[in-house]
């Protein structure tokens, strides 16, 4: 299976970039975990996107806030599907970098999740690579509805006591 | 190739999805062009998302303005990769819809591209595809190369002009 | 007298929960309390809103936060007045749980109360069950002149200590 | 059965006042329409609202723009369901509207639909009288169907032609 | 010399009150202090404002939150000057009640000041009350010039420190 | 009767400050109209705020847009009220120089209205200095009767039409 | 002199660099235009941005809409100072423009200006070139005077016509 | 070398004037601090400004929050280029203080920087003091070659461990 690769802009992204890490664990899908930072070190921005589908990888997460260039820095540079985790901590705390994140030109998309969304882009990497992938596919629903259970199982834990 | 399911919420969404039908058309990948509410049709929704893997889609792109709920309507229903497109026009005038598609909880994620970027969402409905579709692959990066070239050359036209 | 219906996105929300059944306690008005989530449990949420009037609900209040699908998902499959209580933590810190519930197409309204508004959601729910139910009038004007008295036994308090 | 109440804050909210008027119309439901000024005729707003249910009202809608204090004061004087429409304009385009009419304070709930939404107000007016009615409950599922069969239509129409 | 009335929508907002009657008791400024609810005792408000002026009141400070409809209110039913403070805790946070403070109709001023604003909410009162009284001008005056030697003095013992 | 100063940061802003014009005019209230710069013209704006109280004003009006900081600007160098009015136009079309006008820091208010509201300002600054004068008490209560009437007379015309 | 680079992330903001280039002019500086993508074409913004002080420039102006990435892509390559025009048309209409490229992270500032402010950009970077260079010092406080006196013959113009 | 003035509109702005001032002792560039207010002693803050390029100054650093008029004041006065640092605190936490600061009419910029940047506010005073100084920018390349090791030694370390 392709490897998927996350990106932090900074080191202090690493609760999040750790909660994707979880996700790819559980569905057993291979990764990678960089920092590289848009604005500090450009050039190996630019050289990992540029080499990401040739080193085996078929998704990239990027994790920034504030100005959050790195999503969109990494998708000029590939094909490949970028997923863009904004984070929150600038002017608008979260809003900012949801912007710069999503708001991209046409032509080079960057497939935004929520804020600090590190589980979900682990999830929609996975969904990705699911689509020729019927085992991979067969896990995701599993887990769908394993989830859907525990809300179940929330549920009925409730009544008779509020 | 598997097909991309572009869902409007609405009817009025139209240009916003002729944009996504023109990128698929370039590209050749077949798609399918619906107009299903989250709200006036929310059966139709649920249908179509349980159904779509078994029909033949690999990837369903949802457009929708306001309390743009479609994307994760149709997300809750599938494990396929859903891209959501916010439109403008309500109370903040597409930063609702914007936030409405992306802030989805865990477990459930949206791929959410820029306000109106009915293009973006089928480029990257493309990438995703192309992961495991060499040629797709090629078209995408030609099709890069040439958006380079078109910039290059209004840079060069500019010289001497102004 | 009818059931009033409050539906939690999730478990977390219990606290809002809780203002509201306070309030529906003190009216002696009959409830039931669910966690069902519209993008996990999308099924139980459609079930339920079908099957609401017929089990004997006259209201539902649906509790939601980041893109607070839950209020336009239980409307969707219900004529019921359906209540929303968006609730605090997205990335515009509740204005989008805010949007996301009361920009509503038109067709299917919410009616939305102020983030985290548990208790005026009950108060809502009573005045709408009290349309038709002069004893439960005269009780809601008792808790308004209660309510009055408060703040001018408040008042009076202050005086002579600034 | 009981009547509507649709108060305008000002004049040239009547084109939203006529939207709820339409559609109270189609279901056969009484209503009055006023201009009543919170800030200009606060006595008119207060003898309003502590008469109304005396008079006949069931359901009051309150339409008003920019610090659209109009829904709060009304139902500051009464224990009907007070339903608030926010219409764009102010500092915020609508969002200065939208808050100053749904962030109330405990106690004193006004039932919230979107921007300029005169017609949602009405349906939800309706789904407020229809509680107790089941006449008025079959002609709001009538509604929904057809809202329903109208998208599926369009849905028809498109396909073969994009 | 004419009395300010202090207002508070909540005895919540004592803090914010005591601000302002701490700079009326610097400028030995005659004052009030009460807790009225536009929306809990609305008739308590109207009774204030319209007799306030016949009570020896020149100026009104209105301080309140979220939908903060209280400035509106007392200024609805009289013709003294009306500040309005704004308090932090709504939906935006604040900007939801400067917003329902400032915007209000043509003929029905509020004088808004900063979120929290109590001292500037009494200065300002002060500066109203001192155009026609030099002696409290010139109090106003000490102090301003007082203000600026505090903040010489603290650049002064900067230097040399940094 | 003092003075009211009108000041525009920009002759753009001509028609705002017409507004107020026009209200001082029904009130035969004195006022002198002046382009002055915060930014372009400092040391006119600082010379014109220095000497406006000995130079027989009662009150400023300080109308600007974007980064506005005339009303702030005028507030330092003098203890006459200062009423600040916002222009639309700016990153948030009004919000910024709503919020740039408004958050004064302490020692130093200025006594905010709405956006482009030209009218209130001058309403505001005619109830200032009617806080003395029992006969500009008189007309302004008389206005407020008149536009009470007003509305009072569309609500009439409006029955039997709607 | 050092040049000044003019940058365009689009050839759609050729009005905005205009503005720019006719400020330039008035001064006699010597400048570039070029139009270069931050997302479409990465390498010629790269590479431009790496040579811009060997090439003679002592400024670079960059101008950009949306997520807008071109100044933080050109700081991340260069030491000269880089003035980042923001342009309005994404999400938040320009907000999002504004915050994506001021708030850069430690280490790599962009310097902002006001939306769509191409004549400010030149006359900041006019300013920065003047810092060693006396004649040019002139020129910038000759101008600002005149500046000022277009303001004091508006504000005569005015009197005894208002 | 010129020097760089550090102006602070309150003294509780300090934390961000001492990360200015670390990163300008570590470039060796001469500097000056100062507490001025913009409203508290305008004639400080006009004479500063005034007299900043005959003594000595050649960047001036204005750091203000809230109404944060700070760096349009100073830059009324000079045609020194200014840097404004908004800071948080105020309606929009910061976003207020960002647009007061940022939205300066034409022909008076301030090159502002991101919230509380003071580091960056200082190293771009450094940019533009470098651009005719060869051993100032040896510096800036070298810290800056010196924060893309620091990443690429945190990226390694980071390899193995997770």
């Amino acid at each position: 299976m392709k490897k998927v690769a996350i990106i932090m802009g900074s080191d202090s992204d690493l609760p999040i970039a750790q909660k994707a890490v979880e996700e790819l664990k559980k569905l057993a899908i291979p990764y990678a975990v960089h920092v590289i930072s848009a604005h500090r070190t450009p050039n190996a921005a630019a050289s990992f996107a540029q080499n990401a589908a040739n080193n085996g990888f078929g998704v990239i997460i990027a994790i920034a806030g504030m100005a959050a260039h790195l999503g969109g820095v990494l998708a000029a540079y590939t094909v490949l599907p970028v997923i863009g985790v904004p984070c929150k901590g600038g002017a608008a705390d979260g809003l900012d970098a949801l912007l710069a994140t999503v708001q991209m030109p046409s032509g080079v998309p960057v497939a935004t999740v929520a804020l600090g969304g590190g589980a979900n882009a682990a999830i929609l990497a996975a969904q990705i690579l699911a689509v020729e992938n019927p085992a991979l596919t067969a896990k995701l629903q599993a887990q769908k509805q394993q989830m859907a259970d525990t809300i179940a199982q929330k549920d009925a834990a409730l009544q008779g006591n509020i």
